[in-house]
C-alpha cells in the first residue's frame, strides 16, 4: 500500500492519496482544487486515481473533486448522509455508514461521524489481504491532533440557527464510537495547527485513536454538558467566505481543469486598472508597503494567510490584480483558486519602473513606547483590528475594536479628521486595515509597529 | 537609442524592438504571436511599447501585432500600399511611400518596396536629433542577407495566378531604389538562413547595403529579365499553411493575449484521445520514435523544423495533443502558436508509465549498406519525400517522389502488402512520412537510416 | 512540535526534523548527505538545528550529520553504545541506554535496540510539557512498518565472522522491549521498501506499536531459535560498497558542505576522458542505451536504483563522469555524494551532438518466445545477473549465474566467441550487465527483452 | 557564417561567438569569465570552440579566456604587439598588425590599433570563399558607437605617468587608417553605453564604418592636437580596480572553471560573520535597506552598477558575503567572478527570520524641500559622493566633494558629531555611501532622497 499525505500550507488542510501497489488503483481523499498535485503523485509512483471521496462538504476551501474527476474519469464516492439540507446536488455515488468500498485490495470502512457538519463520515482503512484489522483512520473535521472539529460554523458563517447546539451534541456521540477504536490506529486528520475549523489544532501530522484517548481534551469528557460547553467556547470568528464555500461545494458550479495563467501587467494597463476603480492587492511584505505603496492598493501579503484574508476580503463577482515578486504569481494564484475565487486577471511586478515614474503613498508607524503621548492628542484614536477573542483577552485601554473583515463595511465609523492607530497582534492585519482605510481616502492613518504584542512587551517592562 | 533584434528560431524569423531613451516610447517591428517577449524587454529596459509596424502581411507565421496591441494600447502603423488587394481589414494607421513617423526622437521613413508583397513596406531610421543621416533600414523579406524575398509564394501557396512575374518585376525595380541608399546603412532583415520566404539566407543577422551591393547575388543584375528568371528559379515548395497565414493576417480574428497553458494527461486521457482518433504528435527524437512508440501517433520532432512541418501536416479546425518531455510544453505551445495552431487540448510527458502497460510499435530501419540487396525484392518500393528541387537535384534509381506534405493525401498511391522503405535528405522527415504510415495501416514500413546523403555517401565510397 | 519525515527515494531511506514551536530549537534524526533539505526546513518554518543524531552507524549510505554540524553548530548525540569495535571515532557527545536529553520542550529518551548493529538505539519521543507520555518512537533500523532490521549485513558486508547469530538474538531481546511498549506510540522508522537493510519493508511511511504488534512476522515470536532461524533467511546479497559506508560512517572523513557543482563537457572533453579509459557512466533509458550509446560508456539508469548499482560497480577512488538529461545532474550529483562518491568529475548532455560526427554501438535484444530457438546453437549461453535468492527461487534451464555486482570480477568466465545472452528479472540489471562486457570488448550480447519477468510469462502462456 | 553578440549588462561588454560552418569550428572574442554562455552556444549550435581571441588587455574586467582555453582545448590567439610591457607572461600563440589567421574558412585579418591600450588590436572578416572583401571589423576599445577608447585609463588606474598623451597620439593615427575602410563594413565594439572604457558610448550594438565616419566626434577632426584635448577632456575616474584586472589579465593566475556555488548561510553563521568583522553586502533596493537593514553591513544594490562598486568597494583578499534574494545568488556570484572577485563564501536570504529575532537598523532621508531648513544648522554638513566631473558641473553649495569610492580612506575627514547628509546624483550611490558611515559608528547619517537631481527639480521649480 502507498500513501501520502499532502499538507498545503495556506490552508493548514491535508489530504490523501492511498494508493494500491498491485493493482495500481489509488484514492484521494479530500482534494484541493489544484490538483496537478496529485496528477503529479499518480505519475510519479505510476497510479490510476480511480476513486475521490471527501469526508465532508468543506467549509474552508473549494473541494477539487470534481476537478480530478474531470481530469482523471475517477468516481466519486461521497456522503450521503446528514439528512436531506446535506445532500451534494451533483453527481456522485452516496456513501452511508457502515458501506465499505475496496480500492484494490485496500478495504474502506464509512463511519458516520457528525459534528462538524450533519453528514461528516470517517473511513477506515484495513490493507487486505496482508491484514484483516484496520491500521488507519481518515478523520476530516471530526477528530485533529488535540483537539475536535467546530460546530458552530453553520451558525456563524452560513447563518443557520441552533445548529453548533446540535452539532455539539452528535460529536459529543461520534467521540463515543471513537473511543471504542484500538489504541494502536493511525489517526489521519484533515487539517493542522492554523485551521479555523478548530481551535487549538496540533502541529504534528497524525497520531493514534490511543495517544488522543489521553492527550486530546475533548476525550475526557464523560458528560454531554460540560463538554457541549467546552466545545462552544471561544470558537474565532469564522471567514465569511466560510458560507459562500459551503454552497459551491455542494451545487453544481464550473469545473476549473488547470491553475489558471493571468497575464503580467504592464504599467500602463495597472494605470489604466486603478482608474477604472478595480481591486488591486499588494502582495509585498508590510515593509515595502509602508516604506512606498501604489495608491489605491491594498495589502494583503502573500504568506499562509492569504487565501483567509482574501476570502475575507475580496469579492467573489468581481475581477482582482494582483501586484508581486516574479515568481510568486503561481502560488498566488492557487491560493485564490482553492477558495474560488477565479477572478484573477493580472499581476504587476515591476515596481521599480512604477518608481521611477509615480509618487508613491507611505503608510507611517507609531513605536509602542511613543503610544501614551499620541493618545494625549483627542484627536487621536486606536482601532484594534483583531478577533473578538483576543480583544477581550486584553486590549489597550481606550481602543476600539472593528475586526478587520468588517471594516470596509464600518468605515463610517470612523472619522477622516482624526488621526486613527490602527493595531492588531503583530501589524500584519492593520497594515491590511490602513491600506484599506487609505484607499477610502483617510489621509492620517498610522500602524502601531509590532501590534498588541508588542505594546505589552513595553507595557510590562516599564511596570517592572 | 535602443535596438534589440528578437530572433526566433523555429521560424528563423526576427523583430526587433526599438525604443528612445529619452521619452520611454518604443516601437516593435514585425512581431511574433507570443508577445510576451517584447513585454519582457519593454520591462527590463522600462520602455513603454508605443508602437507596432509591419513591413508585410507575412505568409510564414501568424503576426503578433493584434496580441501586442490590445496589451499594450499601443499604435499599429500597417502598410497601406498594395492596391485594393492587398489592405488590412482591421483597424489600424495607413503607412504610404514616403510617409514619416517619429518614435520618441527616433524618425521612422516608409519606403514602399513590393516584390515579395505588392503591399510591403522598409523602414529608415534615422537617430534624430543626434544625426540627419539614416543609419538602419529594416527590409523585412524585400533584401535578405545574400538573398531577396521570394516574389512566388502568392502563387504556389495563395494561388493567385501570375503573380509571380509582377512579384519578380517589382522587385527589380525595389532594388534600384535599394542601390540608392548610401553604403553605410545597416540592412536588418526579416529572416534568417532556414526560411522559406528566399532560397539562400545567409546566417549572419544583419549587413550593410555597400555589402549587399556588392556580394547579394540579386544586386548583380542591371536587366530585369534575367533578374526575374534567376529570381524564379530553384524556389521550394511553400508550405501549405502558408495560405492560412496571409488570410489570418488580413483579417479581423480572435486574439490570444497569452500562450496557452494546456493540461498534462494521465495516460487514460491519452487512451481515450487515441480511441477517439484524435491527432497524437509525438515530438520526441526520431531514435525513441523508432526505438517505440505508441500504435496511432505519428512523428513530428520538437526541432526548428517542427513549426514548419506541423504547419504542413496538422489541422487548423482540429485538436491535437503531443507526447513530449517535462520541459517541453512550453516551447512547442508557442511553436503552434506562431503559426496560428490554437487547438492544442493536452501533452503526455508519461512513457514510462505507458511502456509498463502497453505494447509499443517499432519503426525498423535499413543501412544504406543493404539498400541495393533489399531492392531486388520485387514487392519493395523506394518513396522519396524529399521536395521537388532535391528531388531533381539527384536521386536513388527507381525511387518513387511523394512530398512529405502530400502524403496524406496520397496514400492510396501505395500498397500496404508492399515493404516501402521510405526517405528523405537525412532521416528526419522520413521518420515523420513512415509513422503517417503506420498510422493508417501500413504494417511493412522502413526507414533509410541516414537518409539519401548517408546512401550517397556509401555509394561514392563503394565506387571510389 | 513541528513534526517532519524527509523520504529520500532513491535509498528508500527515511530522516526525521523534529522542532519545539517554543523555543525554536530543532533535532535531526540521521541526516543524508545533502544536507541542504534540513536547513530549507529550518529556514521555511523558522527553526534553529541544535541537535543532530542518529539511531547508528549506517551502512547504505554516507551519513550528513557532520555536513550538517559544520553547517549549523548543532550538537552530535551520537550512540556510545555496542563496545569498542561501535564507537564514533570523531568528537560528540555520546548517549547511552536511558539517557534523556530536551530538544527544546520535547523530550528524548535513549533505548538501546541493538540486532541490526550492536549500537544501535532508538528514541522515545514526549511532547513535554502537554503531555506526560511518549507519543512516537524513532526506531531506525530496528523495526520497520512490517519488518525488522538484518543482523547479517556486518558479517556479508564488513567480513565479521559469526556476527549474525549474535546479531539476530540480541534483536530478538530489543523486540521484548518494544512490545512493552504502549500500543498508541507511533512507530517512525529509518527505511521503507526497497531499503537492503532489511527483506520485506512495507511502503506505507509509519505504523504503531500496537499495529506491528499484530501484523508484524518478526513480533510473532516467543522463541529465540526460530526467530533466528526466520530472520537470517533469505536475506539478499548487500552490496559491497556498504563495508566502506560502514567505516567512512566512524571515522574521521572530510566534510562535504553542499552539493559538489560539476562541469558540463564539451564533445572533446569527453572524446579525451573516454580515450585516458576513465569511467563513463550512461544514466539514459536502458532503451535509448539499446538504441545507440557511446562505445566503452556503461549504463546504469538514473532511476530509484541508481545510488545501489553505482555503489556496486564503480570505485571510490577513481574519476567519473555522467551523461544525462539536462536536468538530471544535480539528482545524479546528489545520489552519489550521498554514498560518499564525491569523484564525479564532469557530465555530458549533448547525445544529438555527439551522434551527429562519431558512430553508436547498439546493443541488441531477443524476445523471450526466441530464446529457446536461440539456445539450439551450441555457442550461446545464457547469464542470469539476478542476486542468488532471485536465482535459487527459479531460473531459466541452463543459465549461468553471476550477480551484477560481480560480473567485473569475474569476466574471464565469459568466452568472447561465444553469443552471450544476459538477463535479469526486468532488463535494467541485465543492460548494465551488457554494457560491461561490450566495454571489455565482448561483441556478441544480447539483452534478453523484459528480462525473467518476460520469458516466465511466456512459457506459462505457451504451457497452458 | 554564424555570428552572436554576447552582451553582458553588468558589464556593459559585447563578447562575439564566430563559427564557420563548414567546419564547425568557432572563435570567441574577448570572452567574459563566466564561460558557460559560449559553451552553451557551441552546444545549442553544434561547434566546436577552436580559437579564443582578445582585442587587448582588459582593465575592467576578468578576461575568461583562460577558463575557456581550458574547458575547451582551444588555441588562444593573443596580441604580441605594443611592446615589452605589454606581453601576456602566459602560454599563447602570438599575433602581430598584418597577420591573418583562419577559423574554418573564416579570414581573420590582424590590424594593431593602439591608443585605448598600446597592444590594442582589432579584427577584419572576411567570410570566404563566398567573399573577398571583408564584412566585419571587431574593434574592442578601439571605436566604439559614438565614441573612441579612453587612452588615459593607464595613467589613472595603473598609474603610468605620461601615458594618456601617448595613448591619445596612437588613437589619432589608428583612427587615420580607420577611415581608410570601405563604409560599408560592420563595426563591432567592446563596449556599450555604461562602460568606463569610453565616456559617451550609444547604446546601439553596432554601427559601420561610413556610418562613424560621419556620426562619431572622434573621427571628424584632422588635426592631432585637438583631437588629444577632446579626448583627454571630461573622462569620469576610473574605478581603482582597474588596476588589479590589467595586472590579473596580464599573469599568470588560477583558472576557474565554474561559476562558484556558494553556501546558504543560516542566521547563526551570518551572526558568527558579523561578529568576526566580515564584510558583508546588503545587495537589497536602497528602499528595503532604508526601512530596515542588519547593523554593520554595506548597500551594495544588485544592479547593473554592482560589479563596479563591488570592485570599488570590495578587498581582493577578504572574505565576503552578500545579503540577496532567493533567485539572485547565481547573478551575484557571476558578476563578482567576472571582476576576479573569487572569495564569496556565504549568502543569506532569509531576512523574515532575521527580522523576527534582531534589531534592525533604519537610514532615515530627507527630502530636498527640506534642505534649506536643515543646513540653517550648523552643525549639519552635506557630502557629495558623485564623481568629480558631475561635482563640477554642478553642486549644492556648500557640498563637500568626497567620492564614494574614496570615502572609507577619507573617513576622519567627517564629525561623527555632526548631522550628515549624504547625496549623489538620484540616490544609490549615497545609499551606499550612508552604509559605510553607519558600519563605521556614524549615528547621524541621512541620505538626501531622490539626490541632486531631484534637489536640482525642487530648486528649478521654486526658482521658477
Amino acid at each position: 500500500m502507498y500513501f501520502e499525505r499532502i499538507y498545503e500550507e495556506g490552508l493548514a488542510q491535508a489530504s490523501y492519496f492511498v494508493g494500491c501497489q498491485a493493482t495500481k488503483d489509488a484514492i484521494v481523499i479530500d482534494p484541493k482544487r489544484d490538483v496537478d498535485t496529485y496528477l503529479e503523485i499518480a505519475k510519479r509512483k505510476n497510479f490510476r486515481i480511480a476513486f475521490i471521496t471527501e469526508t465532508h462538504i468543506h467549509a474552508d476551501f473549494l473541494s477539487g473533486s470534481r476537478e480530478l474527476a474531470e481530469l482523471t474519469g475517477a468516481r466519486m464516492l461521497l456522503s450521503d448522509e446528514g439528512g436531506p439540507d446535506w445532500q451534494y446536488s451533483f453527481p456522485h455515488e452516496g456513501l452511508k455508514d457502515g458501506d465499505t468500498f475496496m480500492v484494490g485490495n485496500i478495504k474502506f470502512e464509512v463511519m458516520h461521524t457528525p459534528g462538524h457538519t450533519p453528514e461528516h463520515i470517517s473511513f477506515l482503512l484495513t490493507d487486505t489481504p496482508a491484514s484483516s484489522r484496520p491500521s488507519m483512520i481518515f478523520t476530516g473535521d471530526f477528530v485533529f491532533v488535540g483537539d475536535v472539529g467546530r460546530p458552530d460554523l453553520l451558525e456563524k458563517a452560513a447563518g443557520v440557527e441552533g445548529a453548533r447546539i446540535i452539532g455539539a451534541k452528535q460529536m459529543f456521540e461520534s467521540l463515543k464510537r471513537f473511543k471504542q477504536l484500538p489504541d494502536y490506529i493511525q489517526v489521519w486528520p484533515g487539517h493542522g495547527a492554523g485551521s479555523a475549523c478548530g481551535k487549538a489544532l496540533g502541529a504534528v501530522p497524525g497520531s493514534t485513536v490511543g495517544y488522543e484517548k489521553i492527550s486530546n481534551w475533548a476525550l475526557q469528557y464523560d458528560e454531554e454538558e460540560p463538554f457541549v460547553k467546552a466545545l462552544l467556547e471561544g470558537q474565532p470568528e469564522p471567514p465569511v467566505y466560510f458560507a459562500m464555500m459551503k454552497k459551491l461545494n455542494k451545487v453544481e458550479r464550473p469545473v476549473l481543469s488547470h491553475v489558471p495563467r493571468v497575464d503580467e501587467w504592464t504599467i500602463e494597463r495597472l494605470e489604466k486598472a486603478l482608474e477604472e476603480g478595480m481591486t488591486v492587492v499588494d502582495t509585498r511584505s508590510k515593509m515595502l508597503f509602508a516604506y512606498g505603496h501604489i495608491p489605491g492598493t491594498i495589502n494583503i501579503q502573500n504568506n499562509n494567510a492569504f487565501s483567509n484574508w482574501a476570502g475575507w476580503l475580496l469579492k467573489y463577482d468581481e475581477p482582482v490584480a494582483v501586484i508581486c515578486g516574479e515568481h510568486e504569481i503561481d502560488s498566488i494564484s492557487r491560493k485564490l483558486m482553492r477558495i474560488g475565487l477565479d477572478n484573477l486577471v493580472g499581476y504587476f511586478t515591476n515596481m521599480d519602473g512604477w518608481i521611477e515614474t509615480h509618487v508613491m503613498e507611505q503608510l507611517p508607524h507609531i513605536e509602542p513606547c511613543d503610544l501614551e503621548d499620541a493618545l494625549k492628542d483627542d484627536n487621536t484614536v486606536v482601532v484594534d483590528v483583531r478577533g473578538v477573542n483576543e480583544f477581550l483577552a486584553g486590549h489597550i485601554k481606550g481602543a476600539r475594536h472593528i475586526h478587520l473583515g468588517e471594516l470596509s463595511q464600518r468605515l463610517d465609523e470612523l472619522d477622516k479628521n482624526q488621526r486613527i492607530i490602527m493595531h492588531c497582534a503583530g501589524g500584519d492585519r492593520s497594515s491590511t486595515a490602513c491600506s484599506i482605510l487609505q484607499k477610502h481616502g483617510f489621509k492620517k492613518v498610522i500602524n502601531l509597529a509590532g501590534g498588541y504584542n508588542a505594546w505589552l512587551d513595553k507595557t510590562l517592562l516599564s511596570a517592572s
